[in-house]
């Protein structure tokens, strides 16, 4: 069987970070700031970084909080909003890691459909004027995981306003946002309130995963009780990360490498879509306009359990639509161009189209 | 007032710290595993520290999950064994944070007396034929935090047998193992059975805190427990942190730096005891063989609030005993020395001398 060309995991492939400015980076932070990085920290974070964060952000350091990677962010703020029984509005579909996380607190998991400009809020108004009394709405703005799609202008601030007005906080999930290839960069939601909105973002995606560093932005009482769940956790993050993602951040390596995976993603994601209309003339989706994904919906019916294990067979994997929602998603996959060069995405759709032929020859009589 | 001499943390002064050290780990980590520090891992931890610390401890890497400090260890453990209402055994006094942690999770916190030479087994024995049924005990076996002691090989032994008559679990917090400056390494629980015991560790105190990468070794089932809720929470902890800590120990920076730390601390110790007895003779207390605390006892009555402001008042910060324990600890301090120099021990204790001559001429009438 020929390599395995993985569409699954939403990574970067080490071709697009800058390993050498990381480099650098920890050298200069051990040497300009040893007690700051050897020392134990607080749950708050490395102080520079936090800082700089804020003024990025607009706001005072007091409603900065720096994590270990932004699941660790995206847990303690479940702890701290989310009991058993909340109901909690998420997009469908979302991220499968946050709807276990979810599941796990014993949340009530509301999923409203997600479209290609964002979040159906006008099926959200009537979720809740159905009688569902959420305390948190799980949003991920820009280039959605798994969907790619991007919350429009307009529906960013008609879900503010239901939020206002039914009391529930929006946890504005934000990784992917330095991430934009095409189009206008959007205002976040935590810029037009910074009361209802809690802020997450992450460096994962523009310096390197494996460095785990997170942050949230929100208002000063909800960052506090946040840090107090932190210190009891865990005393403090990775000074020694935080302060390598400090120095890439200030020396200007952070926006030479947003270029390069931006100038990479760009020409990914292009392949990506020639090859499906070339390939896969079935495959139904949106040209994302920035991030790591690919939403692809195939005819109704069409069977993604056995495109999967067709796919397998010949050396391509993804994941299944069904991962992302409680129920359905049959006919759906997701499909990651970050870890991928364009010459594997091209060799990488052929095989699906040809595990696709395989399935639709089998399967026909069952569409 | 002159500058505050601290005796209030368990963190080493940055003097001990081999901050060279760290900086050329970071490099030559960077250098030799670029794709292995900046993705994703996994939540066992960067593979090549937990086979290093496997073979360290004999068992197989399976056996072991390393985390983002050894608190966050601590936690997944207490997450996998702990539910709200479980009897869990702690000696007293202990750690606060893990008294906090266990507190926070509902646990019936179950204090059995410790003495210089480890938990009182007949205690425990009498509290658990009078119908404690705990899930778990801890137990910090080397240089004890707060007190400085450590647990004796009968006890050890003792303890473990009614672990195994009562299907309680040990869990053995170890942070302080390789910082032995007298006597004997004595074996650790886990390495008389691997079932009845967890055990946890760090880097904190033999390479830096701020780097936070703790370490649980365990049953294959329990690691295999705990590796869900670890990737659940934060997908992997860092790797950067981890894959540094590896160059460091491997290269031989990890024994040296050991040597600069125990030959401190060995000074600190002996400075602090030949203080203490010279310049404040009511105090009782144990001359440790490792670690970073000291703990001491003065005379029933004395009321160590009123010592902690008047010491405060002249520049010198300790813990208050009471902070150990869910009650009483009134006449009790912990004094740590791994952050502070020989010539600070001698003006600190100078100091608490007279805030005690104070708080006694004033409080006598009280004793």
């Amino acid at each position: 069987m020929p390599e395995t060309i993985s569409f699954a995991r939403g990574a970067p492939s080490l071709d697009i970070i800058d390993v050498e400015g990381l480099r650098g980076a920890a050298g200069r932070a051990f040497a300009n700031d040893p007690g700051g990085l050897t020392a134990y920290g607080t749950s708050v974070g490395y102080p520079p970084l936090r800082a700089w964060i804020a003024e990025r952000h607009g706001v005072g350091p007091e409603c900065v909080l720096v994590t270990n990677g932004s699941m660790q962010a995206d847990a303690f703020l479940f702890d701290a909003l989310v009991a058993p029984g909340d109901s909690v509005i998420v997009e469908r579909p979302t991220y499968d890691r946050t709807l276990l996380s979810l599941r796990n607190r014993g949340a009530d998991v509301r999923m409203v459909e997600l479209e290609p400009d964002g979040i159906d809020v006008a099926a959200l108004e009537r979720v809740l004027t159905a009688g569902a009394n959420p305390t948190l709405a799980h949003i991920i703005p820009n280039f959605q995981n798994p969907a790619g799609y991007t919350l429009s202008v307009d529906k960013r601030e008609r879900l503010l306003e239901l939020a206002r007005a039914r009391g529930f906080t929006i946890f504005e999930d934000d990784p992917y946002v330095a991430l934009r290839f095409e189009g206008q960069q959007l205002p976040s939601i935590f810029s037009m309130d910074g009361e209802t909105v809690v802020y997450a973002s992450s460096f994962s995606k523009t310096v390197c995963p494996g460095i785990r560093v997170g942050y949230l932005v929100g208002a000063e009482d909800m960052i506090a009780t946040i840090a107090k769940i932190a210190t009891s956790t865990y005393i403090s993050p990775s000074m020694v990360s935080q302060g390598i993602v400090y120095e890439f951040c200030r020396s200007g390596a952070l926006e030479r490498s947003i270029e390069m995976v931006k100038t990479a993603l760009r020409e990914r994601a292009a392949t990506l879509c020639a090859a499906l209309r070339h390939e896969l003339p079935d495959a139904r989706f949106v040209e994302p306009q920035g991030g790591y994904f690919l939403w692809v919906e195939l005819p109704r019916g069409t069977d993604v359990d056995a495109l999967f294990t067709a796919a397998a067979g010949r050396g391509v994997v993804f994941v299944k639509g069904s991962e992302f929602v409680l129920e359905g998603g049959d006919s759906s996959l997701r499909l990651a161009y970050s870890g991928v060069t364009p010459a594997e995405i091209e060799e990488g759709i052929k095989r699906l189209a040809d595990a696709y032929a395989e399935i639709e020859a089998v399967g026909a009589p069952a569409a």
